[in-house]
């Protein structure tokens, strides 16, 4: 069968599921999540057997060691993907929330939560993520098509086939959770030109991986994109409130998207938050990266010179580019300029600035003296996320439950007419 | 310049003009709005002038007449076009509505809408979307790209023209509304995959153009679909409330996307319905198309044979298809397989039939005894709308002011780190 005519089918069952997920009460689909999380506590010799399979060929294909670990599973960390399907089914149902009004001639329209339908998830070597999505996607009653990283082929059939087994268990339908099982791109291409079978694609990934989806995809896509996040010490900062928030917001967890990767600092106070700060971060081992015009605060300090790249560099690493600023029109501008609209921070006392600051960044989350790392389904209070949107349309920032929902309108008469 | 230069050129321009709309206030914004019915109004000479010269060219060229209609300008439309202005301005402004919660450590976190920065709206040839898109657009603080039909290029240039001379007596900066005089399909083409530079496309118009960008576009799209809608009368339905929403969403304004195209009856009723149906529907001048089992209850009516495209196919004439049923479950998968997800419509007096159709017929509206074509901005209390969404991101259904934001999330704390 042409790879096409493969994959619509698999569309055309997982549309089938959909509409049974779209029956399944909240109870049902809880003890269903219940059942995978046991199966998957059950079968963890087999999965870790065909885990370490993708491990033995990603080190002879000489991978390296941060995505080795990303892609490898213990029994420990089996044991957290289980409990965190706990976590999923605490959550409260997103599906048949209503809000309604009625009209003048008595109409009565009720604007409906409903389940999207059916999802294309394109992701990269984190077998974990294979579990998050299937479990967030039937919790909000939706059917998924998964597209995993080649590496971790074997990890996430062996995911898959115990999720369908539980899934079986409980007298779901074939096709609420799919895994395109070819490791060839052609699949993934294919996958996006599904318009009409698939209802929505959400890469998670690399900007590259979201580039990719983005410009060949037929098929509505939700990015979530990367995070080149910017702290910005306003002339009235606090000096020790912005040292704890920088050292955190870089250093906590610099792999990821939420952590700072470019740090502004109004001129007036550069000559003496410049050493302060450096003293910090180069305590923390963080290479700093300074624009021209910091060296001369910065004499004797062990840093780098930062090219104009540097300023759009998400470093996900022990890596910041640093800069001064005239004001924070200035500062607002350079954020626009260079940011992903993820999460941007101003450190400051005024509240006129941090009014300004709020209004005129472009981002999916602006703080005032705060972490940037706060930008996760989990510290917004949503539970588990799917990834963080930093596109403008449907969802943006933290995308949980609600963000996997779409509505309808159901509207209610007694024989009105126009 | 080459087309995607001149177009990336415009794009910014919009893009600053986008983060001065977003700064200006709900009432400058509509002092503009004034002042752009005042001189619509004032320079209703020169705009006819140019409509002339359309229309003179659309004649020439043979356009059909229903098309001519619709670019055709007069004194009493251009005064209705302005007075469509003044109700916008009555409209609440949709920019920095929020709402807000705080964490348990102490951050304060505001969902707030805010512009979703430059739209591009590509639509037929249409000179009245020309001011309703840009006025929708300046009233949520969004900059527009205007991409109109060609045969309506002098009317676009006259009204943007008079739009602009308003925005700059208002002290508006460049680029809010922008127009693409070529009528080259290139610039078409080079909007949709101005990804970075355009934030959303919404193509207004037949499904082919809409197909045809939803294909092309690397830039997130708004469908705003075709309505192949139906209604099904369930056994238990009264028959002249049925004759009468039929009636009224067939006949009422045929043209339109909310109208019904589609019969679905109930066989138990069928040989009395049918009858009673087609006696009214065709005094009012209606073709009856219907599928081979109903003509046996239809003998000696002047009613045509249906296929299957007849099934799938938007008439926006005086004709509809009609088919019965075995029972409300084949008409919800009927429904399901052919729709466009658009509006659809129960007749019943059972509360479980109504609950099922509701829950289980995938589409922007589902009424329960009413007519399709109240599916609509104004009727639904929204006030203007830009179309009706038929796809499930972002927005569904009518689409008025809010669906044209988006938000950010607005976080103040006191210094919070992870």
């Amino acid at each position: 069968m042409e790879i096409r005519e493969q994959l619509i089918s698999m569309a055309t069952e997982a549309r089938t599921a959909s509409r049974f997920l779209n029956c399944v009460g909240t109870e049902r689909k809880n003890m269903a999540l219940a059942k995978i999380a046991e199966e998957i506590k059950n079968n963890c010799g087999y999965i870790l057997t065909e885990n370490r399979k993708d491990i033995e060929m990603a080190k002879h294909n000489g991978i390296k060691e941060s995505m080795i670990d990303r892609l490898t599973l213990t029994e420990s960390r089996i044991v957290s993907i289980a409990e965190s399907i706990e976590k999923v089914i605490n959550l409260p149902d997103p599906i048949g929330v209503s809000e309604g009004f009625t009209r003048p001639n008595g109409l009565v329209i009720n604007k409906v939560t409903v389940p999207i339908g059916v999802i294309g998830i394109i992701y990269e070597s984190r077998p974990n993520v294979t579990v998050d999505a299937a479990v967030l996607c039937l919790k909000s009653s939706n059917s998924v098509i998964l597209r995993g990283g080649k590496e971790a082929i074997n990890s996430n059939i062996a995911l898959v086939t115990v999720i369908n087994k539980a899934l079986e268990l409980c007298g779901f339908v074939r096709g609420c959770v799919n895994l395109i099982q070819s490791t060839s791109r052609d699949y993934t291409n294919e996958l996006m030109r599904l318009h009409g079978y698939v209802d929505v694609i959400i890469p998670r990934g690399s900007a590259g991986l979201i580039k990719a989806v983005c410009e060949n995809s037929t098929v509505p896509v939700i990015e979530t994109g990367a995070g080149n996040c910017h702290i910005y010490v306003d002339d009235s900062a606090d000096f020790e409130m912005a040292r704890n928030i920088i050292i955190n917001a870089k250093t906590q967890r610099p792999s990821v998207c939420n952590a700072v990767e470019n740090l502004l600092v109004h001129k007036e106070i550069a000559k003496e938050f410049l050493p302060f700060i450096a003293d910090a971060l180069l305590e923390k081992g963080v290479e700093i990266r300074v624009s021209e015009e910091c060296f001369e605060y910065l004499d004797g300090y062990s840093v780098n010179g930062a090219d104009e790249q540097d300023f759009y560099t998400e470093y996900n690493d022990f890596i910041i580019s640093v800069k001064t600023v005239e004001n924070i029109d200035c500062a607002i501008e350079h954020i626009n300029e260079h940011n992903t609209g993820h999460s941007e921070a101003i450190i400051t006392k005024s509240l006129f600035n941090s009014q300004k600051f709020s209004n005129r960044v472009d981002a999916a989350a602006v703080y005032t003296n705060a972490s940037t790392r706060f930008t996760d389904g989990e510290e917004f209070g949503f539970g588990a996320e799917i990834g963080i949107s930093t596109q403008k349309l449907h969802a943006r920032g933290p995308m949980a439950l609600k963000e996997l929902t779409t509505f309808k309108y159901v509207i209610s008469g007694e024989g009105q007419i126009r």
